[in-house]
């Protein structure tokens, strides 16, 4: 098979329609009219996404960098000296925000659980109970393994127990529908490259209005500062520093191509046919799963190492990328994995080209696995 | 006159070839060896446009997020909690180190003078000599006015009295020499949409290894820092979060063309020649400069508001950029300026065209400056 552009099977960078990337073949003035219009419709069109408009009472705010910038930009922003944090984790994003609560001395604890497990709400709900606190913090789908966590049922307990609710929808917000006007959320994270399909440098959190404005602390950095970043958009409409003028253009068309793909109803669609597609493959070719399929999500999916000695992730990943088929190392501290994503500008196709190309380097290597 | 695209004369972001922005017509795998061998192209070619090698004891440390970030990684990785920092101010991007400064609560002190004036070396040896500082932090062009600081002056000061030497040479670097093998300077911060050509959302460091290695205290953010970072390039040569992927590829697209073009001693000969032909233009039409020109560098100039009641900046701004020509207000505290750059992708006959374009607008307000 002859590809120009590899296949991106990976939890992003992703794949990106031609259109979105040639959105960025123009130059724009950041302090430009045209430019602020498009700033605005950005953020109208994010909290869209969320099922919500700005009246509801949210605001949108872009921030260039990774979503690890943008997770790092609202618990420096929101979380004040006082406040106490209940971080849920079950895999390698929950684990960062610990460690970006710890690289800034915020008073939290973690709960945490074997990364193909969910929480126990029972205990969640004793330890809001038993001690104070102010915010309550998980990932929505845990891009480790692909485990979708219940944050419609977390939400519920923080509100119960007066916390604020953070929630990491990195990999999931676009793809996996998320009304804002019904989850109990006060912050949400996520970032232009994944179900948006808008390319990576562009993060941007949904924050609750009443939320942000109840911040009596100075941020902890300057740089992502997200409260002073919306009262410069609330000032001229302009970004504080100079922006990344192209990821927005992209952003706009990528924002656009949701919509007339029919919003995320059917970009979700797309990606569970994209996800079926690719369990009855693996399936069949003897691969298993390494969350239980009731708690797998659709955007991402870790499958374990083949019991077969002939099997060197390194030499399967290099074949398959060779042929133009890029998957994604495994990132947990107790299994072997590797990762396969649905998500980006993929569709059922690919994903039977990718596991004809699977099935052929499997031959190459001479691994067989017992089905 | 009739342009698809508006010219930008502004500080950033910057016209950029086309050539460069269709370098981001590719999604590339982040962690795929063609990325892992694009990282280490793009780090070598900063390093060359410093005149250095790696083996010359340099690294360069791409980070995305616009230049206020990597300023802020700076200040945030290098400077300990009992270190002491002398900061020059004059102009804002002064004054923004010194903000950070306030926000990381560094221990810092502030000499500050007019922003069309250079400090006293009498006065900085004095402050080094009585007060032990361990970081001299400074611009080098004040993008603010356009004025050029004397680094290897102060660089040399920083060395006699021990001191690290930090420069934000965001608006000078590729489009004025600095040649880092002589100049003793330890972190040099820059942006890929500056003299580089590259597009915005992309900044880096360049540092001397052993300034880094001898770092005995943890980073203030998890983000920004670039100590870490460094050390995920040596490990597998790739950056820590999904990287701006296609921002590198036009990075590495800008930094061939500048080798095309001659190297930095070809780009700034092209730049002085679009600073001539806009001063001597500015000049006939009865504009006055801000700075002394024996201070002024090439790279923006800073134009006094002239005394003509009929002059508003607004509409003359509006009047310019409906004609395709994007120009930038100004940034000080004290005096009305508006700005005008001359870099990024324009030549001698797009200044003869915007000189043109402000001829007839100023006609059009019907105001007559006096020559």
């Amino acid at each position: 098979m002859q590809r120009s552009h590899k296949l991106l099977f990976t939890p992003g960078p992703l794949n990106t329609s031609p259109t979105v990337r040639q959105a960025m073949l123009e130059d724009m003035g950041s302090r430009d009219e045209q430019f602020i219009q498009l700033i605005a419709s950005v953020r109208d069109g994010i909290l869209g996404v969320g099922g919500v408009h700005q009246s509801d009472g949210f605001e949108a705010i872009p921030l260039q960098g990774s979503g690890t910038y943008a997770i790092e930009s609202v618990l420096t922003t929101a979380i004040g000296p006082e406040d106490r944090q209940l971080i849920l984790v079950n895999g390698a994003y929950g684990r960062r925000i610990v460690d970006i609560s710890a690289c800034h001395r915020l008073n939290y604890e973690v709960y945490e659980v074997p990364e193909n497990c969910l929480h126990d709400a029972s205990r969640i709900e004793a330890l809001l109970k038993d001690s104070r606190f102010d915010f309550l913090t998980a990932v929505h789908c845990e891009t480790t393994t692909g485990i979708l966590n219940p944050i419609s049922q977390w939400g519920s307990l923080a509100r119960q127990h007066g916390c604020k609710f953070i929630v990491d929808a990195m990999s999931s917000f676009g793809g996996v529908s998320i009304n804002l006007a019904i989850e109990p959320i006060d912050y949400l994270i996520s970032s232009a490259n994944k179900c948006l399909q808008g390319v990576p440098g562009l993060a941007f959190v949904i924050a609750r209005r009443d939320a942000l404005m109840s911040i009596r602390h100075p941020a902890r950095t300057i740089s992502l500062d997200i409260l002073q970043q919306l009262r410069g958009f609330e000032k001229n409409g302009q970004f504080r520093f100079t922006p990344p003028t192209h990821l927005m253009c992209a952003l706009q068309q990528a924002l656009n191509e949701l919509e007339k793909e029919g919003g995320v109803t059917q970009r979700a669609s797309r990606y569970m046919q994209n996800h079926e597609v690719l369990c009855d493959g693996m399936s069949r070719l003897g691969f298993r799963q390494y969350v239980p399929s009731e708690l797998q999500s659709h955007i991402i999916t870790a499958f374990l190492y083949p019991e077969n000695p002939r099997f060197a992730f390194e030499d399967f990943y290099r074949r398959l990328s060779a042929r133009g088929m890029v998957i994604y190392p495994g990132k947990l501290t107790q299994v072997d994995c590797f990762r396969i994503g649905c998500i980006g500008h993929l569709f059922p196709d690919d994903m039977r080209d990718l596991l004809g190309v699977i099935e052929a380097v499997l031959k190459e290597m001479h691994v067989k696995i017992p089905v």
